[in-house]
């Protein structure tokens, strides 16, 4: 297509965005090329992402201040820590509405596969906080297979000594799903954390 | 959702992007922060389409210098001009593969109730490319519907004293509809247009 090279470059770019393919960057910027006014002002507000978002010196989630907006929440239980493994996690967590404590971001788990040993991760951080005295109880939300399975070992290891509670998001059936199509470990782990009713 | 306001944002104008709403552009939003040498170059290809693309001198297809790629290209026929309503619906029809001459856009079609007489539409322009002698056909590539019928008359009203020949795209059965199926008016139309064998 004889489209002028910044078109070109742009579509390229917005190609790499998650989910778009070369005909929906193609859609975006006929869409800019149609509404000018707006080309400016989303070009900053991209800017301003760089600028402007820095991690909270607390939990590591994304920040405009020193300190993000949950930690500098003061209606939130400052007793509780769930411990994620990036700010995505958090959100989604978030969006559950269930959940009112802190957070702990620790960029990553522990994968010897990427090289990512638990030296990388911002787990001297949660040991200070936890030293503070004042949270009550750590959730670990990593995901289940090895590498979040590890990490919540070695975590758990070296909380114990601090006498904090240490717990785990449940593994099972997710909601909607039937037992017939359920794989056989979800399934497993479902029978293991049976509930008494 | 705890967002930053930065994030808001950017959220809220990624999702004025057709086809894109708030969970996507939260995605998006996600992507730019875990790739964050990304982010400038996005906002500058994004810049560089206000200040780089214009309007071809010729065809008023987008361009970056003054005349477009196409009108450039010497190796398109300069005996054909093909009328579209914009740039979408031309790179739709350069997308066919199947044209090889030129473009004319006039920036709209003509439309009483939304305020666009002929004289908003780049039509002199057109006049004037046809009286240079050149173009022995022109092909009128307006849409169906009674703003593109009547766009067709009043431009066949206009050119028909400079003799040049005038022919509008077929309208028929879309490839791979059965007949069953198409609406009254398309098929009206494809008997119309029926072609001898």
């Amino acid at each position: 297509m004889n489209f002028p090279k910044s078109v070109e470059d742009l579509i390229s770019k917005f190609s790499q965005l998650p989910g778009i393919g070369k005909k929906s960057a193609e859609r975006f910027v006929f869409y800019l090329l149609g509404h000018k006014e707006n080309i400016g002002r989303l070009a900053e507000s991209i800017n301003d992402l760089a600028t402007k978002i820095h991690q909270c010196s607390i939990c590591g989630n994304i920040a405009e201040d020193r300190q993000c907006l949950i930690c500098r929440d003061e209606k939130r239980d400052p007793h509780t820590v769930c411990v994620v493994e990036n700010f995505r996690d958090l959100y989604a967590i978030e969006a559950t509405g269930q959940y009112n404590g802190q957070y702990h971001i620790m960029m990553g788990v522990i994968s010897p596969l990427e090289g990512v040993g638990p030296e990388k991760l911002r787990l001297n951080e949660l040991v200070k906080r936890v030293r503070e005295g004042k949270i009550k109880e750590v959730i670990l939300a990593t995901s289940s297979g090895t590498e979040g399975d590890t990490t919540c070992l070695y975590i758990t290891e070296l909380l114990r000594p601090l006498g904090v509670k240490i717990t785990r998001l449940a593994f099972g059936l997710p909601v909607g799903g039937d037992i017939e199509h359920t794989d056989q470990t979800t399934l497993g782990r479902a029978l293991d954390g049976r509930q008494t009713l």
